[in-house]
């Protein structure tokens, strides 16, 4: 299978040799013709399958084709929360956020009734952001008709919207959909979410963890999509994520915020923050594991690790179906003087087009890995450099190692996971960011995406 | 096996059709070499000719083949500039920079001897940069051999390197080549040499102007080089620019400083900032004009008036250069409260990967401009917030406008030159910044940079 895959992408990295020496030729068909139309081919980086993730007790999900925009699949996706279940959240810091976005935020922020129970409703094809008065009056639409139908109040109804920016919401068409959403509601049903808030996402992503805890197992599900405008700021693309297990809202929204840093804040497919972004954490208290109320327990501290565990995974699967990705790579940053300096030096290096590109080429050009950290605007100092290919060091104290071999440093870049260290030599502050490869099809897909 | 096999025949012939395709495209010999090494066509926004530019008296140039790393073409240009002339420069503030700015950057900063006269040493095909102590032996090496043949001090022999970075300078290839620049150094030799600095540049860059001041007129020249990692930072790609005013070096900082954030720190290519960017400026004092003493004065204001278009221009053509442009795009921010802001929205827009792509599919993806001003850190408010492309405004007030018409908005797409607009309705501070669209020929180039 693996085999398999290599040979296909192959076939699409020749695919677009091709398009671009057409477009060379001016060749106008060519050149015009709807590369992006072609069925998006599985990210090469994929997992085997989607994860069996278990039901988590309290929440059942559904999905429709509302007709959003997308013809002949599903795009709206539903999930039920039972009463008692806490909520926490974390959401874009853009300064253009959507209006389904601002309307989480406020709910949260305000008294919850959480004896009521709540529900989420996220639709694929529209993102309802920069849609003016007329975003919120979508949002309110479609929240109002899910409490209505499920007898919740509209306060514990959450909504995301996930695709083209600046156009209004049909909500009309969501709101029509919602009945045939609650009829099919369905404890096993979180596959069939994940497929249904896909945009440019060639697979859908699951994770989950289960922690043996006192008086019995607290289980946590995932969900999430990606896969462009990926560059989350103290939030994250659509991530859904559901426990058992029984914790306040104030420990689980802190534990969440912490955890958000490393996970989904450490991810970056092409630099562009969303207006969307945003990840709902749900913990139901179904599990028959006593409750968790301290910090620094052993319970609260298993929980939190198991958490980080699934926000990691579904983090690095986002990056994994980054658009046109062909590499997963790892920018691992150490020996600065602060984790914000190992933080900027990371996000330099994964966002550069030209490191991007050089390993979408496979060319072990490290010195533009160099230029990145130069840039960064972190504390660098160019003599105590050291910048390594996996366990390779090629360069340090400010220049190529003596013994550095092209051909080494060529044949690692062939591999599919790489990573890329850069250890700074000034202190012992260290941080990962994930990114991918900037190929061809990241400007297939993007160039006409709304089409 | 069967379906590996029907893969690899699949792989096969799209190869071949790979290679009839670079046939096509020209030269025999590109039919066999990689891509990346087929002639690099002309940029379609290249100016119709190299600029006629006037000599300047005091400065003679010469270029020539040292063999650095390519094979074929010009890749050393000397300039030597008369005793008595004024410089100064401005440079890249990255943290990685390459020995020759560090080594130009003291000599400024020295004490110097102006009466001795000066010269420029540049090649291309190497940075000579995070080359380590080796670096400053080089640049040593290649400064010292100018001064002794030109009789200058060491000191007022300035060096750029442009390449790639990491791989040690063969400036024993250089030294050898300098008593051929000696001999050949010819005052209108600057084309010949905006020739040699190129890299991956489509076409030489030259820019002039001439201004009428009491006691008769003083000539600016320059050119400069792009064509990748543009992201200038408080300095520039490689630029050199020559006048035969007579003017401090002081005052003559003092203007090339305030006039480059206007200029080259408004463009990106990329928004990668190289480890190199050098623009050095020349004043040999050979105009009869009368020589410029107060930067209130007319004269003054004149000759920086001259100095900013001649920078402008320069700048201007490195974007219309830009690895793989298609689109000369201007994004013109206003109503910021501050400068820094409209920088920083202006920069956001430009130097997004998703408005980038969609330039050059030519899809008037505005919502993709929301959401770069979003993620850039500046004040903004969603709701007051205006979009226009050209002339049209697309959205205001938070959504888009009420008589937004796709079909007027993707015409406008098609041109070459674009303006994107936005207001941000929370002040009067404005900022232009300049770039160029993400193609499929960016990727092409810098996949394979190095071979």
């Amino acid at each position: 299978m693996g085999k398999k895959k290599e040979l296909e992408a192959r076939i699409d990295r020749l695919k677009a040799k091709v398009r671009a020496l057409k477009g060379k030729l001016g060749d106008g068909a060519a050149a015009a013709a709807p590369a992006t139309k072609a069925k998006n081919p599985v990210s090469p980086l994929a997992p085997a399958a989607f994860p069996a993730l278990p039901v988590i007790e309290g929440v059942a999900f559904s999905a429709t084709a509302a007709g959003v925009r997308y013809a002949g699949r599903t795009d709206v996706m539903l999930a039920r929360i039972a009463p008692g279940a806490t909520i926490a959240g974390v959401f874009t810091t853009s300064a253009t956020r959507a209006a389904c976005v601002l309307d989480c935020q406020a709910k949260l922020a305000g008294t919850v009734d959480e004896a009521a129970g709540a529900a989420i409703i996220v639709n694929s094809g529209n993102a309802n952001a920069f849609t003016g008065a007329a975003g919120q009056a979508s949002v309110d639409a479609v929240t109002t008709a899910v409490a209505d139908a499920l007898g919740l109040p509209a306060h514990r109804v959450f909504s995301s919207s996930t695709g083209v920016i600046g156009e209004p919401l049909p909500h009309e068409r969501i709101v029509e959909a919602v009945s045939k959403l609650v009829t099919a509601l369905d404890a096993e049903g979180m596959e069939a979410a994940a497929r249904a808030i896909m945009t440019t996402d060639t697979f859908p992503k699951g994770a989950s963890a289960e922690i043996a805890a006192e008086g019995g197992a607290i289980h946590i599900a995932g969900i999430a999509k990606g896969s462009g405008m990926i560059a989350p700021n103290m939030a994250t693309m659509l991530v859904y994520i559901f426990t058992d297990a029984k914790i306040s809202a104030k420990l689980l929204q802190k534990m969440l915020s912490r955890q958000v840093d490393d996970t989904f804040n450490a991810i970056t497919v092409d630099s562009d923050t969303s207006t969307s972004d945003a990840l709902i954490l749900a913990a139901t208290g179904k599990s028959p594991a006593a409750e968790i109320t301290d910090l620094r327990s052993k319970a609260a501290k298993d929980f939190e690790a198991a958490l980080r565990s699934v926000m990691m995974d579904l983090a690095h699967q986002v990056v994994r179906d980054g658009e046109g990705a062909t590499k997963f790579v790892e920018v691992r940053v150490s020996g600065a003087e602060t984790v914000a300096d190992a933080h900027k030096v990371a996000m330099a290096v994964a966002n550069s087009p030209l490191v991007k590109t050089a390993l979408a080429g496979e060319d072990a050009n490290w010195g533009r890995v160099v230029a990145a950290v130069g840039k960064s605007g972190a504390k660098a100092d160019r003599d105590r450099l050291r910048i390594s290919f996996g366990d390779m060091v090629l360069a340090e104290n400010g220049a190529r190692v003596p013994d550095y071999s092209e051909e080494a440093a060529s044949a690692y870049m062939k591999g599919q996971e790489l990573v890329i260290g850069v250890d700074l030599g000034l202190g012992d502050a260290a941080k990962s960011v994930f990114t991918c490869d900037l190929t061809h099809r990241y400007i297939d897909i993007n160039a006409d995406y709304r089409s």
